[in-house]
């Protein structure tokens, strides 16, 4: 059977990618992918046939990938971090069905949310909640009703797609709303361009928090009860110390 | 300054570390870990020091590798999955305030949740949730009140630790939890040895879950509303259909 590879890449380098990545896209002929993560890779294997569509041609992407497989190509299709975390390996499920004699292929990638982690310390140590502020795909009264449980119950909370172009004032409006559960002091985090050319990041407040820009290649971490900085790092602690 | 790079390995087989961790174990001289992920890359680096303690001993590992680090050696610390996630980066920076000279360097990896769900398919395809059910270091209460946070706001929702010789019914008594909150047939997954030998997995409801023996090698994963087995696969949709 043929088998189509969704791929994740990590967060940025070459670097953060896994041996079980770079294998599956060295033995395909056919690279799927937006057309920004192609460019991130594309230098790297010259002899492939990339296919690429914009970002909001999602589906396109997975059909085009899966007619290749079905020709009897050997086909990769990338997404930057995990695949499976606001990446394309749901859609590409939902796809094959109509594709019953393509086989799926999920390699796992560092998601944005432990690679970010590392650049800023430890804020990830402890349960934590990650969540798209993104309301493209989801009613704005779920993200809402679940910023406000996770703050509830003092989860570590991580923030995907914080911000775009359409989506201005939407980090403000989360950190306003959990400002109503947790103290203004919280330690928060934000890192951009994680593994990428410019990556940084700053610790603050959770009021500073409400006040910062975030763009598109920002993810925001929340601190729970205990989050505190050392040294400028963002640490969660866990209690491992001796008993 | 002398620097300690706290390495996540990935769940399982070298092919999951990123080549930023085997870059860091190799110009390592000495590698400071809990015996068993000791064991799993011992035979690839003979000529370096081995650091092993036992499972309980976590702040005396961490001990081990400053101290080291101190005397000018280049030291890694390798945990499993990311360092960050339930892992030794936290409280390498908590030691590390005695350590004024040593810089922790955090070298992320693929967490169990998101290795995991690449062998089901696309579980974490949107907001989740991941909890921790052992309570050494942190009391049921707080568990049990995340659970029914995350349940109530209808996260995907991840389980680590589901269990263990000394708490045997933990994975039972979380489900009997949700159940309250949740259907029945909600789609739930569970995989064993994550990249390791006997790797294995399996789609189930919350009802069978519910009555599943979970080793400490095993993920736990509980769908949302909208996730579905689609050919045996455990898939939350994101909606990203193009509109
Ligand atoms: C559509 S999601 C894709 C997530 C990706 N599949 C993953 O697992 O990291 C895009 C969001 O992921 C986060 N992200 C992805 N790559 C990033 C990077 N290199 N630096 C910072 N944030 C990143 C940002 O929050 C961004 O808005
Ligand atoms: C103390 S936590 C360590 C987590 C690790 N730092 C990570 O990021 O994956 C141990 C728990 O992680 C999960 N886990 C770690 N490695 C696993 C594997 N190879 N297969 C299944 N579950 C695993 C299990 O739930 C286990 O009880």
């Amino acid at each position: 059977m043929n088998s189509v590879y969704v791929v994740g890449i990590g967060p940025g380098g070459r670097d953060q990618m896994t041996r079980e990545a770079e294998t599956a896209l060295e033995r395909c002929s056919v690279i799927a992918g937006y057309t920004v993560y192609i460019d991130l890779i594309k230098d790297r294997y010259a002899d492939k046939t990339f296919l690429t569509t914009p970002m909001t041609q999602e589906a396109k992407r997975c059909q085009m990938a899966f007619e290749e497989a079905q020709k009897g190509r050997d086909v990769c299709i990338v997404c930057s971090g995990d695949a499976g975390v606001y990446g394309m390996a749901g859609l590409m499920y939902e796809i094959k069905e109509s594709y019953p004699d393509v086989d799926i292929k999920v390699v796992p990638g560092i998601t944005a949310a432990t690679g970010g982690a590392a650049v800023l310390g430890a804020p990830l140590m402890h349960d934590f909640a990650v969540i798209s502020l993104s309301d493209l795909l989801t009613p704005w009264e779920k993200i809402e009703a679940r910023l406000r449980a996770a703050a509830a119950a003092d989860f570590v909370i991580c923030l995907y797609n914080p911000s775009s172009r359409k989506r201005k004032g939407y980090l403000e409006k989360a950190c306003g709303l959990l400002l109503e559960y947790k103290s203004k002091d919280t330690v928060c985090g934000i890192v951009r361009n994680i593994g990428r050319e410019g990556e940084s990041c700053q610790v603050l407040s959770l009021e500073e928090l409400k006040q910062t820009k975030a763009d598109m290649f920002t993810t925001v971490y929340i601190g729970n009860e205990q989050t505190r900085q050392i040294e400028g790092s963002m640490v969660t602690p866990r209690g491992y110390r001796d008993v």
